[in-house]
């Protein structure tokens, strides 16, 4: 690399937020500490005026927009940051990609994968670095998972169990929107607001998607609620490996226990740590030449040491900007934010149509059960609160 | 009571154990150890020359007989331990209940649902005891279990998941006798031949059956077998609960962990341990009052304590005696039998019917679809090593 080069590289990237709600508020606030190298925030856009009234008064050496366009107009922002509500994340990411921006999305990538998958042709389309929110992807637990499987410590995959019913959310917390837990506000329950970090995880760690679910959603379970709020699903996988996925947002105090088990052995996750029972033969090898009817191959509990602390968003945003400055390789490509979506929009569908859902998805089968929802949904777009589905107001981020 | 009556009560139960295989043989050696107050063995029967002959040699001073009938009519016997294949329990109760027996079957009660309410019938109109060798009913762990979800303690049942997949089989199991693991001399596979104890305890522990299954089996997973391994269902409860359960014998090391959600907390039965996370107040409560949007019942971690050791078999046979001497209420009634195994039931048919199974189960649509398996079975009735499906011949028992 010569001097010159060097010289013209840009040192930072200018973020711009979209959407200054609970997330984005504090992504800017990740940024502004100083905690990321390359990383500063030049601009925030909100629909809110009371909002953006705060935001100024915050951070008052940031630009304030009231809408995402003007702020891409502005040749402030070289990145955007999308904080808004879910199903605003692929049109507001779009609309980036087409002015020339890097685009960072808060998880979920949408709530339906015929919009996110339109997303990511605008991101193939655009040249651009694209990421997702998936901070779930630096704890060091999951990443160690990841590795155990990849580099066949743990064999090929034949289960995998997780039990992610530690999400309790009281009718306190419904009440507290009206666009909460509503088809047209969130566009799902547990599904779209709790779990997107484990519906990315279950296939990312063990490096399979499932080829066909079926699933069992229960809507306003134990609560005033018109989505899901209690799911189990049964996945099946191309290599005969079956799993299962539990979650519930009224049980108390939940679990939070992933299992998976392989042909060398079973891996535990559950109360920050890992454990590991590795089979001192693989399993088949041992069953191929065993000759004790009752005889079990032998297996080592082993304590798996895990790697530093998770840096969660911040490690995210690192990432990425590490991604455009000096082309690092994203722990978390936006693109990927297809893969735990599938499966949501999958354990939807199947429930809906009480039968099995193959993978990849029928995409416009399930938007037309959607819409459905959404047309009878108790929310109103024109609510005072939270116009979720409108694509331009942000006036609630999560 | 006068003591002309104690004089003319019987003070010995005399058994006659129908097949000496590994569990028959087993309580033979039990009751003749002198550990179960009021019970002797006074004859056995076996269909087998060789097992006849053995059964002379260890136990001397026991009748042995070739067949149940000649055993029955012998009037050595007030009570029939019936241990022989599982798909000839109910024909031996039966023919025993008609001869005025006492009655108590190994697990399962039978193969398919029709054949055990046949029984359950027979033992209805004969006035006799029944009882069912659910040794795990003894285990201070499930009784815990069930004393405090019958008392309250738990509060209404939301969710149960039962991950028992600690099953292991190797080849060289299945290889041991032609009639493992096929539809006609078996009648299934991990369901049918080892989990019926946990499939009766599902129940049990919770004071509550299913009122639909939604299931899925996989046949010869991992193994060169006919029937299923590898199992998940999907249960609803009449009262909106769901619950899992999940079993393989091709799992290494497995996993035997049950988890029991309710109003007030939570159980976990794990490692011969169990655990109770108790909501200070129950969470229905919790959730009527709270107004904080992330608020959340206070959990109390408690380790419960359990009752003495498991007295297992001996444990069941000495409340049998009881109950047949001194009239004492039955642990595991034999009527009883029949709700695990409908649930086995409705798992198989679940399964190979693709779709739901209500309970209580359409038994004739289950026998069709299970005889159309038993036709098409490797196991031929005439082998030599163990035609589990003639009614006589007892050669292998378990």
């Amino acid at each position: 690399m010569t001097n010159e080069r060097q010289a013209s590289a840009p040192t930072k990237v200018r973020y711009g937020v979209i959407g200054v709600g609970n997330m984005g508020s504090s992504h800017v606030d990740t940024i502004r500490s100083g905690r990321i190298a390359g990383a500063e925030v030049t601009a925030i856009c909100d629909g809110v005026a009371g909002k953006r009234e705060w935001a100024k008064e915050r951070w008052p050496d940031i630009a304030v927009f009231e809408d995402s366009a003007s702020m891409l107009a502005s040749g402030l922002v070289d990145a955007v940051l999308v904080a808004c509500p879910h199903y605003d994340h692929p049109p507001e990411a779009i609309q980036a990609f087409a002015k020339g921006m890097h685009v960072l999305i808060e998880k979920p990538a949408g709530v339906y994968v015929k919009q996110v998958r339109e997303m990511n042709e605008a991101a193939k389309a655009s040249g651009k670095k694209f990421g997702i929110m998936y901070n779930q992807r630096m704890n060091p637990l999951y990443r160690k998972l990841r590795e155990l499987i990849a580099t066949g410590e743990l064999g090929e995959i034949r289960r995998t169990n997780w039990i992610i019913t530690n999400w309790y959310r009281s009718q306190a917390y419904y009440d507290s929107g009206t666009w909460r837990a509503t088809w047209a506000g969130e566009g799902g329950g547990v599904l779209i607001n709790q779990c997107p970090h484990q519906l990315d995880l279950w296939p990312w760690t063990i490096g399979m998607m499932p080829s066909r679910i079926r699933a069992f959603c229960q809507e306003g379970k134990h609560r005033n609620i018109e989505v899901e709020n209690d799911v189990t699903a049964y996945a099946e996988y191309p290599n005969g490996a079956t799993g299962v996925f539990i979650t519930s947002t009224a049980d108390a105090p939940g679990t939070n226990r992933f299992e998976v088990t392989g042909d060398r052995g079973k891996i535990v996750i559950e109360d920050g740590r890992m454990t590991f029972w590795r089979l001192r033969e693989s399993e088949s090898e041992f069953n191929a030449h065993n000759t004790v009817p009752f005889g079990r191959p032998e297996a080592w509990k082993i304590e798996i040491p895990l790697d530093g602390p998770n840096p969660e968003h911040a490690g995210i945003i690192q990432n990425f900007t590490n991604a455009i400055l000096h082309g690092d390789e994203l722990e978390a490509p936006g693109e990927e934010g297809i893969l735990g979506l599938s499966i949501s929009n999958a354990i939807h569908l199947s429930s809906w149509i009480d039968g099995w859902v193959d993978l990849p998805l029928d995409e416009e089968l399930h938007l037309a059960e959607l819409n459905k929802r959404i047309a009878s949904s108790k929310y109103r777009q024109d609510s005072s609160d939270a116009p979720a589905a409108k694509p331009v107001d942000m006036s609630r981020t999560f």
